[in-house]
């Protein structure tokens, strides 16, 4: 059985695996100030072109959202996102969790829009009782999102413009930031991703690590004393080596963006095998997770063969599915589908 | 230069890593519901000895502890722990931060007192005014302790007992848990520790994991929806069988003691040098962390060739310090030192 | 000027004030052991009709609803409300700040509808990734809502149903609880209410105290130590008395509800005289905060004389206005606002 | 039976009732926009000598500190305090449930040592390890202490003068200030105590007010939104006007001082009659709270006709206990006590 369930089914990039048995025995400190973490510091501050900033490393998506959400945000305020946002509503509440709330706003495709967080925040200040209500304190948006579509770049700074007005810092959360950027739809670099926003997360886990996501404040503005309060949410790691060693590959020779590049390509391919044999999509998607309208008859024929997830049973007997590829896909896996599909 | 600073200097026994790379491209379930967590967990449960043992693989050591407290405490209680205890001190108030005080006792060379514990049960339920006051919830202990040394099996049974009189259940933090067991002064098996306790951990970090400590309830009373609170405290890895293929290797032919043995051998030959070329213990510990008072001319004598941690720096110019080895110290290290060593 | 801003304008009704005086010497012990609030309790028992009814009184609106709602849920979980609802809007984000989520539903006049809540129910735990989720943990509502609005007592058994049917507990906030039970479309008791959840308040600020609201846990069922919770919340009153004082006072010869009608029965004449001269109702409450659509002459005439709240500008230059009568308004001010209004 | 349990066993001072009767039926805005509750803010202001401090109005001293401490620290730090302060001890964790530790130091006769807190400090940075530990992120001492004492102007400028080297911010708890003030040991002025610190209380609930605590910042330089996470801690009172209306009435004449300095007075004659008679004292404090070791025989004589506070139960038979007066004391009260006593 072949499965497409996911982006995180798989180990590490083999690359990783080389790197974690070739250091094995280097005695280093613990805690991040390993020789490989700033390394893999070093080449991430290249990679998104901002000599200043500040980067750490941390385990996972849910830990490191509700970090950074926590840390930046004062006691009287709230984070917005879409209604959709990961951490409105598949992180058990983690956000909340640390007191915060989240402000959620419409979503569309899984986005914000720009003109509707102006709209909100310019009624949140007129409202005689904002003061006692949560007060947005950051902007979180997901790139790509959960649905797996991207901004745009002037949608992008569009919602940067609205940030800026209010003093709102932005956080990109970048879960499966490789998968945006090798998109054919994107047209954003990372390092123009770095400059419109004011923290972000370049996601490991997804994208060919075993854990890890990276923090990056491209101004070089992290919360004081950050490390401490990494530890205090259980986010650090003593053997920082493992998310070092594996941030220092991935930022090695582009090895980030070219296996994520190698997941899209197979995506676009994937697309194109639904669409052509006459299948519908659930919603237009240019990254790797694709939303498919699977009949009946597909369904059958996958079963105990091939794997994804459902997210919705329709009333005609259809099902949205999602099917994702990820650094880990193949060629191969993709012809044992062609081969299935009916 | 060789260190002895810590049990977490290298990276993972190769057997980890031989397992990691022999599983990288079995395409398996995230969260902890792969195949190798799903074997990890039955071969702890054999090797505790507890059939109905709940076990759960989290990432650090911070990060379960404040997990496994605030998920077992009401909001009106605290943890009673020794003032030495880690989550007392070095975890950046982690149990604070979910909302609960850690109540002290005070230590001895680490540990907590039986009668220390009892008296203070008793003066707290006496005291008129004990309902403005935080309730003991649970009792932590850790072992070894941070000091490396270890409870007897009839001292932890006399903290047992007074827990059970108060209905308080006892948690042990065996972050260095192999270690313990692996001392010659240790009169107890993992099978008894089980039984002792109501939730313990099995450190796999310090013991030769990438990462990884497992959480056990020996009576399987894991709190209700422990799952989605682990998820809430940002501990769920995406790749859970990281720590599956990690727990699954070191309890496979009793790999995990194994190691944790030559690491006590070598740790015992260690005291013996020191203490064979006249040095002063600031204690005698019996497991993997050796506290000795080190010369001035010692200290000259090692500099640049062999690090050590430096607890405390004495008025006579000597310094308590911490000598710690681990499943990756070697004897030709040992020799190096020996051969150093004034 | 006269004022129909709110409820809350003036001090205490005059019993109130008569029997803080009549008792302030006597000597009470502290924190709601004294015999006055003994007296209080007692007498909320015997309104509500439930002997074994366990009542605390707390200060303040925002203090109860978070101590009631943080006290009854475990971490897991949030509590579900109308997206109108007092906590999820005016609080400040109280509830997050202990930890929770409120999990919204759609508002139908400030009201939460029975079906979409189960609806609702369903369908989280349909959801396959329910456990990465916020669990509902209790279900919220307000009588009278933040619109004035009213459950009937089908509509509230419905809710009550659902609750029960997913092991929920209910929890009625009370704040302005007489002017609900005294409109002429309310067709509940209070004894009846009693019966249908699980724990309500009985609002003493907005209906004639200083200050207090009860919480009643009809059956008796208060979280463990709740006591000692309040306190933790920082609510708990030294000199309880205060409170004991003032909800003896209320329920003594029914002043509570008494006062109550009064406040509805100008508010329906309110009502009556802005219809009768052609002024259309933003809604049409059946409660003491009537919803009126003023016109820019009718501001203009009160401007300076009568006070109100405006909740909206349209745009063709009417306001969405708030006039709330209470225990203290007079037919006197009534009058005056009638020979205003144009 | 007369009671010299605490200092909050009666009412209110007449003057309260007065003020609370007289302005019962002004309409006035909620949330401390009230008239009284500015005029009292004004007269405060004037009373500390600080035309730019800032004034707000809480119920109660649990609540104001948890809600003053949480608002001023950083996620990362936790306040300093004797480990007899009331935060530590007798405040249910109140400041734990908002997320900090509690770092204590040795108290005597309830007072932390500036050299021993400048010794922390030091020693706290000089670790290497601090970042892994809470930091300091202010210093709480009471005043009066917890036990009655108090500290002198050198020892307040010596404590002044550590938290400025390590710029830590100077809370004073004056749940009981006008009886430290108005002790004969006191050599402070209100004012002067107003520049020895950064925020500091004044206690109306025991010092004749039926409820509320006046939080000043000197300087002005109170945590922004204060008035939301006051709020959102539930600690705003819709009725400002009832902790305005006191406020305003205690420091008009310089009530508050007057009445404190009649409790005191009562105080040193209840000490000197016990003297006089040859009573130990436990400790021998300079305010309201007296600590007597009562004999068998006296407390058997006292029994059913004066009420106080056992502390301790002595092998010896005898008890610690606590009589303390208050402005509600009275001369006659005292003679019945010495006639009762033998």
């Amino acid at each position: 059985m072949i499965s497409f369930t996911c982006d995180y089914n798989e180990g590490a990039h083999p690359a990783i695996l080389d790197a974690l048995v070739r250091t094995n025995f280097s005695q280093q400190p613990g805690y991040g100030a390993d020789a490989y973490t700033e390394q893999a510091k070093a080449r991430i501050r290249e990679a998104v072109g901002c000599p200043g900033a500040e980067v750490f490393l941390l385990t996972g998506g849910t830990q490191t959202n509700s970090t950074v959400i926590a840390t930046m945000l004062r006691d009287y305020q709230g984070v917005v996102a879409a209604q959709t946002g990961h951490i409105a509503v598949h992180e058990a509440g983690a956000v909340e969790y640390t007191g915060h709330k989240v402000l959620t706003l419409p979503q569309h495709e899984g986005k914000m829009d720009a003109g509707e967080l102006a709209a909100y925040l310019e009624a949140f200040y007129a409202d005689g009782a904002y003061e006692h209500m949560v007060f947005p304190g950051m902007v979180y948006i997901s790139f790509p999102t959960e649905y797996g579509t991207l901004y745009s770049k002037a949608e992008l700074q569009a919602i940067r413009e609205v940030c800026q007005r209010y003093s709102l810092p932005l956080f990109v959360d970048g879960a499966r930031l490789g998968y945006g950027l090798m998109s054919p739809a994107c047209d954003l670099t990372l390092q123009e991703l770095s400059r419109l926003c004011d923290v972000f997360t370049i996601g490991g886990t997804k994208v060919g690590a075993l854990c890890g996501e990276a923090v990056v404040f491209p101004a070089g503005k992290a919360p004081e004393h950050f490390f401490t309060m990494v530890k205090q949410h259980g986010a650090l790691l003593a053997k920082g080596r493992l998310l070092g060693i594996q941030f220092d590959t991935l930022f090695t020779d582009g090895l980030y963006l070219k296996i994520a590049k190698g997941a899209i390509d197979l995506a676009m391919q994937l697309k194109a095998l639904f669409v052509g044999k006459g299948y519908e999509l659930f919603l237009d998607s240019p990254t790797n997770q694709q939303f498919i309208i699977l009949t009946e008859e597909a369904a059958a024929a996958l079963e105990g063969k091939v794997a994804y997830e459902v997210w919705e049973r329709l009333p005609d007997g259809r099902s949205v599915t999602r099917f994702a590829t990820s650094w880990a896909s193949t060629a191969e896996q993709l012809s044992q589908l062609a081969a299935l599909l009916p």
